[in-house]
């Protein structure tokens, strides 16, 4: 049967310049714990800095990357050892999981498949662990991850106001845990996702980022996707959703899967309601408990499942100014209406709890009837479905399922911290998840930056992870560059949220980057920027040469007008000051001495004014 | 003698695509203040929204631009009509004031010169006037554009926290008056810029931007700087600041100011250190107090005076991390140092004072000790400066001069609401007028949005007026595209600023835009985007077609998964719903004075269950 095979599927690998892939080791465990050390110049006489690296082997410059073989799966021994988990054969791909896609554009499925692991009873997942008390691999792994090496820190800064959060000074296996255990934080990691590197979710922890991928009935292919990805987690993703909607969806996630170190998020709803032809009413418990499994062999990390949007709900968005915005929750909204029955999402929530602690698939209770325009910001309905959301995160709980909870949207500024107070007061502290939130309707085209304001904001006041927005939010299916610009951008958002809380690792970034400006360290500050072949050729556009790179100025104020060089200069003569300053205190503390000594020579100027 | 010509001095001109420059008349002054009206389709169903408009008569679709006659001046009448105010021959042009550039380099003078005015005796200030009770020309002017046309809008939507600001319902020439008296608003009006249309900087206004632009000694000319006022101004730049530091300072300067319809600001030490050939310790009072004449009798609106960087105040730089980053700052901090002796600026302040009355040009006190970095924020030196501004504002004030009060820079978003709270605390509520400020330092080749993030927040927090940052600070000089960028993005956080103050102008657009994309009246989104050429390009670029602006989707979803369709369809089927629910009711009716008439047919259906 002839298949699309993904031709030309190439990413980008190799090192972030100015960077190198390094590695804390695990003895005990037998894993190693990646960074991106960034390369200081030696006149900078400071270590080089190591920061938290979400980019996997894809930068590592020993690596070698086969798209079509998939990163290796050191994770899956760790699932095995723990013997509570059975290979099957795993459900069959059926014809509707690729939408019926016709044989000569069936994208071919990805050349490896692995008989699934399923729990062989009960939970397997890192939050009944941590209840049992036991730091599995992967808290332990996290934990080193979330240290970030502090050890070889310059100084340790918790300058911050985290309004309550328990954010420790040094990360053990032991904390992670218990935030785990707790509920505070997650550990996205199905236990079919042998590829992934492990990392946490939680108020405690670093302010995380997702990035949104994934095809539309309109455009894109499998190759755009997986180049996405990998492009995504290059500049700092650290989860990935794929939101795809369009045919081949099925073979698509298992390329996209089988290459990420990062955990992959999906919202299952699309994928049924493309089985059952894209009619809303059609969709059945039975569809859908059918996808949920579909996806968990394949190793999706965490399902957002708005079982929120219940069927009394949906009246209070009927005088909303955009009504409902979320796909799944206007989807869901719809079969409600039309059968006039509660949510079956909501009916079957436990039975779904069933499925995801047999494969440690992280709930993430999707925002269905988040507000679409500032409009409708904190609305009896957004706030409705929040509750609901809180009332489930209990009965997952309960289930030992991990879950994150999502939130908006659209948010003025002045609104943003109720959101915040009403998702910890609501949802017993599950980690927050938010869409920005846009603090204004008004610039498309620009929602990456509408929206990152909000998202700094809520990232301080205690969001753990913000899903991006790109500049093509309400315009159109994000390209590659679109990606990068939204990752950025969210870097941003999370790291100053980080520094407003006062994270112990936050502070050395900026301030290493920070040295190197007020030195001329040209190349350090490239190294150090967020995204240093920008900022380079940001720099190069008016002084390209080599030798301007040494320079003690730059073409924003000329060497005349350089406040930095100038600074020097003060320095320079406020250390001659001092220095004249010493000689004169030593000419005084002789003169002390010789008065002591009995002697009387000088008067005493001050007395003689 | 064969002079430099500006070529090429074309620049953008023609309406913002989608909207028309309109005006309210003034009949009893016999002025018109403009507004961009933003043209919907019939199908809205609503008015046109007309919006706040400071891009000058150069989006007029009937006016005639020539660059070499500059703007009409219509200001020039109002001045003169108070009688206090005399014309005279000002200042000759001296080689110096161009930097003795050879005369094959000269650019050429601009075509006309007009006398310059100057104040009779005294204070010829808005100040001055507002404390006399005159409501001038100047203030209705700004009363009406203020209050944009609110009369026309669907509803005043006034939900918000301003932090103790007092925002008006209706702006009157009265309030704006009264604010001018106070010193809590600025009406920047330089009484030999004829060309202007009057704004207002306050807490209780529009939070406005300013755009800096200006060449350096290592690039740009008289072309591109005039180019990217137009452009900065088109995009909804309020003032701009020429920063101008190489040769040919006071030609471009001529023909930036008779092109421009807004505010020009300036930083007269920049020139004064050309004239003194570069070298700070060689500054005079004589050479500065010239420059501050030649550039008022220009119609320089603002001046940047550094004069709360005292001797004292330099040692708290010296264990900084990026020592002084402003340039003013770092001129008069090594001048002092270098002679160790207090400011000339601050010595002098009152004789300064004695010249900006004279003319009318507004106080911005520099703050030369802001942070350059998050590791500098809130410290000793800079509070210690803002004291001092304080104090100067006080003097400035007593002599009937405009104050407004700079403020950083680079803060954590946790430091940034101190630096609000100690302005208005310290300088007795004169207009705040900040660089942002940063949130990290990481991010170079992004710091427009590192800083948008700050910049909203302290607008919220009540900043008046917000310092544009472009993607090339700390880089390089800004192109015409990052001028743009710089000025959308602050367009953002002013905006965002004012929905969350709660202004009564600020909803209106948000919701016109919602309502526009939730009845996928794609025109109506472009028109209403602050960057309609982006948002249609960015939509376009997946799907071109004329027929896909008619369309029910977009290429992120596709039409299947559009919320918003679902949505409507939601709404539909709710109101059959409703509908079904009201002929049920109207049985009921009946039934009920069925029963009110002695009757008993139905038995009571709730009974039995």
């Amino acid at each position: 049967m002839p298949t699309k095979t993904p031709h030309s599927l190439s990413v980008a690998t190799g090192p972030i310049p100015g960077s190198r892939r390094i590695y804390a080791e695990c003895p005990a465990r037998g894993f190693r714990v990646p960074f991106r050390e960034i390369l200081l110049h030696p006149s900078a006489n400071e270590p080089n800095l190591a920061v938290y690296d979400a980019s996997g082997p894809y930068t590592d410059a020993d690596a070698t990357i086969d798209i079509t073989a998939g990163l290796a799966r050191p994770r899956d021994a760790w699932v095995r050892a723990r013997g509570d988990v059975e290979a099957y054969d795993g459900r069959a791909v059926k014809p509707e999981d690729n939408g019926h896609v016709p044989a000569d554009k069936l994208v071919a499925p990805f050349p490896l498949r692995h008989r699934p692991l399923r729990a062989k009873s009960g939970a397997v997942t890192q939050m009944a662990y941590a209840r049992a008390g036991i730091v599995t691999a992967e808290m332990e792994y996290v934990a080193l991850r979330e240290n970030g090496l502090r050890e070889r820190m310059r100084e340790i800064l918790r300058d911050g106001e985290d309004f309550g959060a328990a954010i420790p000074d040094v990360v053990t296996p032991e904390f992670v845990r218990d935030e785990v255990a707790r509920g505070r934080a997650v550990i996205p990691a199905n236990i079919n996702h042998g590829e992934l590197e492990p990392m946490a979710i939680g108020r405690n922890f670093l302010v995380k980022i997702n990035a949104n991928i994934g095809n539309s009935a309109v455009t894109s292919s499998v190759a755009d996707e997986v180049d996405k990805m990998v492009w995504a987690i290059r500049w700092g993703a650290d989860t990935v959703m794929d939101l795809s909607t369009g045919r081949n969806i099925h073979n698509i996630r298992d390329w996209i899967v089988r290459n990420s170190p990062v955990p992959i998020g999906t919202v299952p709803i699309y994928q049924a309601l493309e089985k059952v032809g894209g009619i809303a009413e059609d969709l059945t418990w039975e569809v859908f408990r059918d996808t949920l499994i579909e996806q968990a062999e394949q190793g999706v990390d965490y399902f957002t499942i708005h079982a929120g949007v219940r069927l009394p709900h949906v009246p209070l968005t009927a005088n909303r100014v955009t009504g409902i915005v979320s796909r799944g929750g206007s989807i869901m909204a719809k079969w409600c209406l039309a059968h006039h029955r509660e949510s079956f999402l909501y009916e079957r929530f436990a039975e779904i709890c069933e499925i995801m602690r047999a494969y440690d698939v992280t709930f993430s209770l999707g925002d269905g009837l988040r507000p679409g325009s500032i409009a409708d910001a904190n609305d009896a309905a957004q706030f409705a479905e929040l509750e609901t959301l809180g009332e489930l995160a209990q009965i997952a709980w309960q289930h030992d399922c991990q879950v994150i909870i999502e939130g908006p949207g659209h948010v003025p500024m002045h609104k943003i911290k109720a959101n915040m107070d009403k998702q910890l007061a609501t949802c017993g502290e599950a980690p927050f998840y938010t869409l920005g939130p846009l603090t204004t309707d008004i610039a498309p085209g620009y929602d990456h930056i509408t929206s990152a304001i909000g998202a700094a904001m809520i990232g301080w006041f205690g969001t753990a992870m913000l899903c991006y927005v790109t500049p093509k939010e309400h315009l159109g299916l994000p390209n590659r560059d679109d990606v990068k610009t939204g990752v950025i951008t969210y870097k941003i958002a999370a790291h100053a949220a980080d520094l407003a809380k006062g994270h112990p690792l936050a502070r050395a970034w900026d301030d290493a980057l920070s040295r190197a400006r007020f030195e001329f360290r040209w190349q350090d500050q490239f190294s150090l920027a967020l995204d240093p072949d920008t900022a380079m050729a940001f720099h190069d556009e008016t002084l390209p040469k080599e030798a301007h790179k040494l320079a003690h100025f730059c073409s924003m104020c000329g060497p005349k007008f350089c406040s930095m060089k100038i600074s020097h200069e003060i320095r320079d003569t406020a250390r001659q000051a001092e220095a004249q300053a010493e000689a004169e205190q030593g000419m005084e503390d002789m003169a002390e001495r010789f008065r002591a000594g009995g002697g009387q020579i000088y008067r005493d100027a001050t007395a003689a004014e």
